[in-house]
């Protein structure tokens, strides 16, 4: 499977997790609500520092996001 | 400090311990010598995609990778 399409699902897993809707955390990153959802869906090729800004705002360790996504 | 200039720390660090020049490095993974040290200095903004090709590559466990980082 892409890469991009497992980090996607890992973090819209956890987004849920949190309680979070697509909206409320492209509000805080002010990022738009589609390209949320477009990286959800491995239809997006983020950066490392998007990604690492988006744990951050869901308050995960990256080797904790990083250890989950080996173990998928 | 910026977050990519962090990661390029730790793959220089890393790259230099697997005894691997940034040229042979850059040959395996078909990318540019220059993109490999521009990566390194913290000089580019590398998608997720290309970071974890490059740990594959240099044999490093992705939340190994993370959680050196967060120790940095």
């Amino acid at each position: 499977m892409d890469i991009n399409i497992k980090i996607g699902e890992q973090l819209a897993q956890l987004r849920k997790q949190k309680g979070y809707t697509q909206e409320h955390l492209a509000s805080i990153l002010e990022l738009h609500e589609d390209y949320i959802g477009k990286i959800e869906r491995g239809q997006r090729n983020p950066s490392v520092k998007t990604l690492l800004l988006i744990l951050d705002n869901l308050k995960i360790k990256y080797s904790d996001f990083f250890a989950l996504l080996e173990d998928a």
